[in-house]
């Protein structure tokens, strides 16, 4: 892929800053950037991305200045963003059913379907148009995938589950395995049947060996927009709102519902049955314990507003030094009361 | 599916509150029954069940008056496991090996096996009668399982280990993956061969993604009726008791001993090398780093007995209030002090 | 396996203590020894192992007598380790391509290669010499396998990675998926493409359903020597430094870079773009927020240096006692105040 610099400012509808003839073969972070890449940066990156080897920098539109030739846009992340997709690399995916692939009985496949070496599609599955399946993922029977999704390798995807349009799921992802329930009797656990399913909506991202379970009765569902990284635990009957975002190695208990457009960072957990209003943001490792209103920025564990938190770690970290005043003030308190 | 009231009071010997004629074509959770489904409920859940649109609810036997056709029982969720057993939708899987599964040398195979497309059975492995494999599962050499078990896709089972009767392993499980062990020479890490396996002993589940690790020499077991969610790590050489939860993402350290009936919540861990009596109960995210006496209940980290971690919150919460106070203090002691 | 016990000697360069013809036929640890087998042992274990039913022991140079026959070495691990690797059952796997693998185009296999059943090659890949790929395991396109690797069942090794010599893949782990990275506009996630690739040199484990995610642009690193266990999430564009251990489901956020010898324990985890210096140690459950200088070892979250850790907890248990000193304070100030 090359193009010159002007190409590339009216590809991201930038204004351009120097010489526009010189042409782009690639596109990287700052610390990769060779003498034909472009890169991108915002403050205060910006005198680092000056010294860079890169050719030229997409900017923000604020810097009126820059030592390099440059791309003033509103926003320099989207305009990478939208580089990177010219400029990916691409995986070229012959559609139709590889010889090795197995395909099940009264199995609806769109157009342009690809279907890899050894991916197994059990009977009476719909796929939509242009979808992907990697080798080694397996489809049970009576799911439904729709159109423009891509299922990387090893992935599963249990017996009636849905996957919404757009879905990207990352290699080793599994979706409607048995929620976790059982009725203890005698003091031994007995299986309840997990006989619900997962409904996973458009433009959902499920990343590396992350498990999503399929409800008790009902349905887990994760609705439209939400992203999730990899290792994640969806536990049964859980509902995700829009455009959630759940960092690596986040653990959802069952039952839980989620509100649109929360974030659960890496590692942070929650308790089953709770309640999770729009807009919340969970920071690393927090642990949630019960119910959380709309809007909440909590940390810790138990985890609390956030504010609350760094007090509490404030006045914890002024605990030795009480230590030494309250025996001080033992001191001069019995110091006056030997004298009268 | 469709059965009377009547009829399904019979099934799980409860007594009929009100018109025993009328059909129930479905079992489901409160929020998502309809006019034809029967759901369950237990205190404080009456009321809303009396709300919702179900057309019968399992009750306890305490409950004497409802506003809607029940069935009275001792255990309500234990009836209802019983009737999801009876609604499930069943997924039929045909005995026989799949032509492109792959079943290597002196591999003994029960009756109504069923090994699925693109399965791999190593060789000298033997599977017991009726046990169930789905495609992209791997059975290494002279692994052992058991009859009535269900391995789920894209499962690892490593050679040697063994997989006891009516077990249920979920997508992506490893057992048997090696120990992480190494001997440090030099500041090279050299691996420590693990040549053990893993026991698996009856009844047990194992959840989607989770590992657990062979011994280095002798074995890492699993005993009886223990039930494993998803994500969950478990060491070389740990052994697990009867009869124990590990809730997802919990995580086990090498060498851990842990007892009978003993629960790890979500996101709890063990450190390596430590004792725990039958009976503990470890919080979600709790960390054990010493040995537990039975019948313990732990929270935090470093974990400790719930109690202690409760005052330990509540007094941290009143650090604030000590400061000011303290302030008090000094100023009047100083005031008195300054007179005198 | 049989060797005597001078043989054993001779194998281990070690001092024989008593009868060298006693015959080995296994190698184990104390607890599971049986009569004709040999384990090792070092302080505070020795008595422990005199009493166990091991035919005979490796212990250290500093311990000159024995109640049984003994093998005297510098590193009585490091001699086990050795030992293990000469009784270790041999895995018997045939060099070839099994019937049901599949190998695309322009693929280079080395000598002795194994592409064992319903393996996939995708095209371009190039695999070096003695390099065993387990069944379900998928390499994707233009990857390079360096020499004398393993690769167990259900890997994934994503387009355009690279994995180094001797490096040791278990079951289920993912190389290359796509790291986490979204641009939100207007509320919605979009995807940025995630181009780069992943780099594992020489030497390095990856352990069962561990994630390593792929570059945005440029390559995520593994150096040499690296062991990394199971569950563990690596974000996009993260550099290992050699020779690191991670722990079970430790997590490293996106760009975070890593010196050498670090060890991060289990369920410990790091923000993103965080450096850490060489030789640093993370307790487990560790939450790392902020750059962290060689030679650390940081405990708690926030991580803090070990010992300031364990300051704040001793002095957090003294908050009960200081609360009931205060109130006494102010008894005893009010005493005196009401007083004058």
């Amino acid at each position: 892929m090359k193009k010159t610099l002007r190409e590339i400012a009216d590809l991201v509808e930038g204004v351009l800053l120097g010489d526009g003839d010189i042409e782009i073969t690639g596109v990287t972070n700052l610390e990769d950037a060779g003498t034909a890449d472009i890169s991108f940066a915002v403050p205060p990156h910006l005198e680092k991305a000056a010294r860079s080897s890169a050719a030229a920098v997409i900017i923000p539109m604020t810097t009126t200045e820059f030592s390099k030739p440059a791309i003033q846009v509103e926003n320099p992340r989207a305009a990478f963003t939208e580089l990177l997709k010219v400029y990916a690399p691409k995986i070229m995916i012959e559609p139709g059913v590889h010889p090795t692939a197995v395909v099940g009985q009264n199995v609806t496949l769109g157009e342009n379907v690809a279907i890899m070496a050894c991916a197994v599609i059990d009977d009476q599955v719909e796929i939509g148009n242009n979808t992907i399946i990697y080798p080694h993922t397996y489809i049970g029977k009576e799911a439904v995938l729709g159109s423009d999704c891509i299922l990387y390798s090893n992935v599963t995807v249990r017996e009636r589950c849905h996957i919404g349009n757009r879905s990207i799921l990352h290699s080793g992802a599994v979706v409607g395995s048995d929620g976790f329930g059982f009725v203890t009797i005698g003091g031994r656990h007995q299986k309840v049947p997990q006989i619900g399913n997962v409904i996973i909506e458009e433009d959902v991202e499920i990343g590396a060996n992350t498990t999503i379970d399929r409800a008790t009765t009902g349905s887990t569902v994760v609705k439209q927009g939400t992203k999730i990284d990899n290792l994640v635990h969806l536990g049964h009957n859980v509902v995700v709102g829009e455009n959630c975002f759940f960092v690596a190695q986040a653990g959802i208990a069952g039952s839980v519902k989620i509100g649109n457009n929360v974030t659960f960072a890496g590692q942070a957990g929650c308790a089953g049955h709770i309640t999770i209003g729009d807009n919340s943001v969970f920071a690393a490792k927090a642990g949630v314990i019960g119910n959380v209103p709309a809007g909440s920025f909590y940390s810790g564990f138990p985890a609390r507003p956030h504010k609350e938190w760094l007090r509490g770690e404030a006045s914890s970290n002024k605990v030795p030094d009480l230590l030494k005043k309250v025996k001080d003030l033992e001191k001069r308190l019995a110091a006056i009361e030997s004298k009268s």
